[in-house]
């Protein structure tokens, strides 16, 4: 297959790279900055830089922008693609950009299907993509009425890149547990630096400081953007947390010794059970 | 030197086991049941089982034991310990611990330094334990008026064992940081997974969930005395966190692009100045 790939960022280059590494298809890369496309050239993350030509030849087009450029993308070339042409995203929010695309695809030959390969880094851009990147983590595809076989054709490509799940959901229901699994620890992790025993806790902190912490080298206006794109599961869920952390914590400046192991206790329980 | 090691548990056996690959000193072990002392002679993580006279003989006692049983065990063997024989523990909040510690110390000959090694693990009990646990971790000495060599043979000692930082300070400084850096991620951690989102998490989740709700398999009956004897700094830092967390929801709740961008923008330069 001739398969596009439309921004080589972290996520956009190591989509690349894992095809280059794990399939015969011919990758096609597209990039606003010419020195990545070199980049990309001479280390064989992709075989050739793209083209109007190219575009409109591809059968497979991973969109790999931000939420908005995603959209506007896809507007822009909607009538470009190929009939039966399979475009797919990589945006972490389904919300706004999923129904847009779909209205987009009901109106013009290609076919859309929503993405999200669950992999990340704190680094971002080409320089921090790799083949391995994917290797063992979930993909989850909202295929809501798309043609069984493009969704296949995805999976397929996913396990070729060595994601260990494929995941299949609505998008709702991968917006509400995105908002818990990935976007709360992100707020939480800058929540938590922003504390000023922040300043002062080298050789005082280890591993749970280490873990909290981790995602506060945030992209602050990429993922501003997805928080607002998913602003009511996400509010929700952090008054969730913000109720449970006030239950623990007064389970504490009630000195309630008990209320406070059976809570410990329970959330154990959780974590052993659904790991 | 004779070192008592009292208490054979993650903590206590990864102490026996680090002294004895790293030294050439005796390492005498003391644990209540029979079984843990079998192994930890078979596995050589200690020279030989304790008795009250190898305890009126040791240089340096390492207590490891559960912050309670600490002072009941240092009250109970207070006039046992030879003159200058320097008594320590592993206890992860100083107050209530340390304070007594001092006072019981002040009314005989042996010199008492509150420590603590910053490093654990999810399981507990001398089968987690190993040599290595404390390798490049920090070591925290609260000396407050302790002998300087005493002082300084712990911090030998913990050189041997493998840690690479050791940190010296007040009683009141350690459990004020280690509210912020220990105890704040376990409460918080036990707050996130009460979520009913968590029950569905699967095949949605990746190193950010993974990372926050790690230190959920919690120890309860342990955390509970800690959390409870730390009661007003840890409070304090959990209301510092809901504040800033309240203050992210807000800007996501008003859709506030800018101020959500600015305050993401200041926890990632936060995380990267201090680490």
């Amino acid at each position: 297959m001739q398969i596009a790939v439309i921004g080589l960022g972290v996520i956009g280059g190591s989509i690349a790279k894992a095809l280059k590494e794990n399939t015969a298809h011919t990758v096609i890369g597209f990039d606003r900055d010419e020195n990545v496309l070199l980049d990309a050239l001479s280390l064989g993350a992709i075989d050739r830089t793209g083209s109007t030509a190219a575009l409109a030849a591809a059968d497979v087009v991973y969109v790999c922008l931000y939420p908005a450029d995603v959209v506007h993308f896809v507007e822009e070339n909607a009538a470009r693609f190929k009939p039966g042409c399979i475009v797919t995203d990589v945006c972490g929010i389904k919300g706004g950009v999923w129904e847009r695309l779909t209205e987009i695809a009901a109106a013009h030959p290609f076919v859309y299907v929503g993405g999200h390969p669950m992999a990340g880094k704190e680094r971002s851009g080409f320089e921090a993509s790799e083949a391995g990147l994917f290797y063992n983590a979930s993909y989850i595809l909202v295929p809501d009425g798309a043609p069984q076989d493009a969704v296949d054709t995805l999976a397929g490509l996913a396990g070729d890149m060595g994601f260990g799940t494929i995941k299949y959901c609505t998008a709702k229901t991968h917006d509400r547990m995105i908002a818990y699994t990935s976007q709360v620890p992100h707020v939480l992790a800058c929540a938590y630096v922003m504390s000023p025993r922040c300043d002062e806790h080298s050789g005082f902190s280890a591993g749970s400081y280490r873990d909290v912490s981790r995602v506060a080298r945030i992209n602050a206006e990429l993922w501003a953007d997805l928080f607002l794109s998913n602003r009511e599961e996400l509010t929700d869920e952090l008054s969730e947390l913000v109720h449970n952390i006030e239950d623990l914590r007064g389970a504490i400046a009630d000195g309630n010794r008990e209320r406070l192991a059976s809570l410990l206790a329970a959330a154990r329980e959780k974590k052993e059970k659904f790991g």
